[in-house]
């Protein structure tokens, strides 16, 4: 039998991972590192950079595979990714049937928390559910880019006994959510705050948390968003990518929302 | 100068404190530990068990501190919480003049996240804002339950490229959330999930989720919600308390569902 570990080694800083993780990282034989492209050679580096600091006195051996490209012709972004999915599949597939010999425990390592806007999960399941190879599987949860923002910024998620929704770009450029105070946005590479800059909304952004490079911004949103415009563009530029995380919630008004 | 740290220590399983974590413990002088009642002895007891598993070759103290109860005549939940939290403030604000001294570091370990529906850094940043004490504060990300439950269920909490929600059980019984495929309630002691029965959902629960009484069911919300009530009834009657927390994603339909 074949083992496969996801392992959510947190968003930014190696010391957000877990003692769970680390004890997950000493049994692993093989471990998968998917090539992104040039854009994310740090992200590469971080997870070396883990796997050297917290596997002590053991062998074990590093396979690179390369990410498929988005198939950027498609319109429909669920479709965009399901296509991607399947491509990641089939490297996946190949990775474990001919990387990874039985008896052996092989890894993906995953930025932030496996279970939030990360596909590695379900490309996995579809593979054990295919029947076509025999593994067995755990997830081992991470500090998510969303809780580190959250603690840089010492603010709370929620807003008392109020709910919380974490969402994309391409959805809060359809407007702020409802019955909602406050939204975390992931993956916006469009500044989709400004599309809600109508509303009365403070703003907490951070880019690079946990890392040397953070850079954090909070105020009033129709205050700082230039700002952060601005910011996020520069620092992509000088960096030659971003990870950035926002939170946006409701202001004044009812006892409930934050001070 | 005195030091707060506000550190979270995960949700159960006492190896998902990370080593960002197991290093703000070594720097604490006194541990503040909030005593919540009979039913909440085994999270202090956890609380306990991480400081010694952790604590290496450090001289430090434990305070205990009797948590305010909550005013039940209050029919206003964000006003009891206020209530209370006012009244916790108090508290904390002894523990930092009386307990704590200049150049000392203290802290209060949160279990979960301290992010999210915990009121320890709204209390804390209060106290910062009335400058009646002078103290700097961090604070520590941690594993939180809504994490631990979707990495043992092994399924991610969002469908691609849809916004996910947190609730509580108070907000989810007003109906499931329009344009949202997934929502994860904590603090719901009324069975809400049977508010929702109509709906065409998968629930994936878990109670004491990461500890060695872990349950987790998931099906059908309307094949599994009453082997949930009863499983929870039972556990609660046969462990003193519960702590659980539940996903509920709509079924089928569109191509960006969970599969």
């Amino acid at each position: 039998m074949k083992k496969l570990l996801i392992i959510g080694i947190g968003a930014g800083n190696p010391e957000y991972v877990t003692i769970q993780a680390v004890n997950a990282l000493n049994e692993v034989d093989v471990f998968f590192v998917m090539d992104k492209g040039t854009a994310k050679e740090k992200l590469i580096a971080l997870r070396k950079e883990i796997i050297e600091r917290y596997v002590k006195d053991r062998d074990y051996r590093i396979v690179e595979a390369t990410n498929p490209e988005r198939r950027l012709a498609e319109s429909d972004y669920v479709r965009t990714v399901e296509d991607l999915n399947r491509d990641k599949q089939q490297v996946f597939e190949r990775l474990i049937g001919e990387e990874l010999k039985d008896g052996e425990c092989g890894a993906f390592l995953v930025w932030g928390d496996p279970s939030l806007y990360d596909s590695t999960m379900r490309i996995v399941a579809a593979i054990a559910q295919s029947g076509r190879h025999a593994f067995e599987y755990d997830v081992i949860p991470g500090i998510s880019s969303v809780q580190a923002l959250a603690a840089k910024h010492r603010v709370a998620l929620n807003a008392i006994g109020r709910p919380l929704q974490i969402t994309n770009g391409r959805t809060l450029a359809e407007g702020f959510p409802e019955n909602v105070d406050s939204v975390v946005v992931m993956l916006d590479a469009q500044n989709a705050y400004k599309q809600v800059a109508g509303e009365d909304l403070d703003m907490y952004w951070g880019a690079y948390v946990g890392t040397p490079d953070e850079i954090l911004i909070a105020g009033k949103l129709h205050d700082v968003m230039d700002e952060i415009e601005r910011t996020r563009a520069d620092a992509r530029q000088r960096h030659g990518w971003i990870m950035d995380t926002y939170m946006l919630k409701r202001r004044g008004g009812s006892a409930s929302e934050e001070g």
